[in-house]
């Protein structure tokens, strides 16, 4: 079945950029699939989990360039391996947590593979704002909630939390937690309630998974209580309480 | 390799609510193919390619309930279906484009089989809004350019406009497209320039994929020259214009 399609095939000398969805090896789409079959050698992060790098072809070389832990490598140098890589006739794998367009630095690569004339091709993938949520039964939109949701990285100074605020009911942050009782406060101070419905994901969608319920009000304290590790991805409004009836998903 | 996964088993009496993605059948999910080799019944918009339903197993039976052409069913009418189905005993793959909780009304479909104690498990799709514009070469982010994107549905007269527009550099506006001049309008009354870019994406990641690349100033004068239909994605933004550099991808 899956044959009929004909996905492409990965010529030597190329990079595919390629998001690797959230976590759930379930939720690789079938292009990023035919790229761990085909590929020479896999450039992964630290997000990326055994199972999903299990599916590459035997022989194919992996390489770690995870921003965390002892071994980090720079953007620059991430970029310039990839360039040096496919200069040698590689095929190269260029593998992604989440969508490599949506705060993935993926455009930033794409920028200095063409720079250097490398032929690649972006693969999105799911990004854990979207699908990381839904598994932990959040829907980022519900017709009775929101027409507006805004994705937003936590550690810039710039955002105007209360344009933010205003302009969409539903907020999604990444890479927010470590700054989160600053941004509640931010938003507090737009005119969000004490009571406004703050959920934060860690591990979406993966077997580790943990989800934390409380409110702009109550963040700070309750973080004390539960500590939670990065990467997160936050859920502001009031579309987190309807995860009551959306998780019953989880027990299907 | 794949069957390494072990993905999850379809039971009889549940319903799946699943994503397609934006067009291109490579980018279904493993969950999603999984579904489809295992659904009973396929109830699909008009959204869904014939390529990606010829990936159902043999003897499926497949339900339209597409809501554009002559055939068009409401959605409470939709979601009725799915739980006469499931408690017939079927196991009932409601397959929509996109992603089920990105303004897809999968979170209403899944309240009511909530209400129905229907089992039901919700499989995140590519949204057409991140992966549809990765098709035709935009980063909904870059590093350089914006740490927030809001996606909107253009439909809507309560969106505060001006809010939206100080929020996030980039826009992304599904469903918006016969309303695109107002939208434009709303946007250089909030202080955007004329020559803010804009693109409008049809059949995006299809081979029938359209692009029109414009400016809030030009937008309306330019659907009139090139005429579009819906359903489209439209992103406003100084991202636009790094398509020269992403699009190569295109042809890698």
């Amino acid at each position: 079945m899956i044959e009929s399609l004909s996905l492409p095939e990965f010529p030597a000398g190329h990079v595919w950029l390629c998001g690797a969805g959230p976590g759930d090896a379930g939720l690789l789409t079938l292009h990023a699939l035919n790229a761990l079959q085909q590929a020479d050698v896999v450039v992964h992060d630290a997000l990326i989990g055994a199972d999903i790098l299990a599916l590459a072809r035997d022989g194919a070389e992996m390489v770690y360039v995870g921003k965390r832990g002892g071994q980090s490598a720079t953007q620059a140098a991430i970029s310039q391996r990839l360039v040096t890589l496919a200069q040698s006739g590689k095929r190269v794998l260029r593998l992604k947590g989440g969508d490599p367009f949506m705060f993935g630095r993926g455009a930033e690569e794409a920028q200095v593979l063409a720079t250097h004339s490398i032929p690649f091709r972006v693969i999105p993938g799911i990004s854990a704002g979207i699908g990381g949520l839904a598994a932990a039964g959040i829907a980022v939109t519900h017709r009775d909630v929101n027409t507006a949701v805004t994705f937003v990285t936590g550690h810039d100074d710039t955002t105007d939390w209360g344009a933010v605020s205003k302009a969409s009911e539903v907020i999604v942050i990444y890479m927010g937690l470590k700054r989160i009782e600053v941004i509640a406060e931010a938003l507090l101070a737009a005119g969000r309630g004490t009571d406004m419905p703050v959920a934060i994901v860690t591990d979406a969608s993966l077997l580790t998974q943990q989800v934390l319920e409380t409110t702009l009000g109550t963040v700070g304290q309750d973080l004390v209580t539960t500590p939670m590790s990065p990467p997160a991805i936050i859920c502001i409004g009031r579309n987190v309480p309807l995860r009551d009836v959306l998780n019953r998903s989880q027990h299907g």
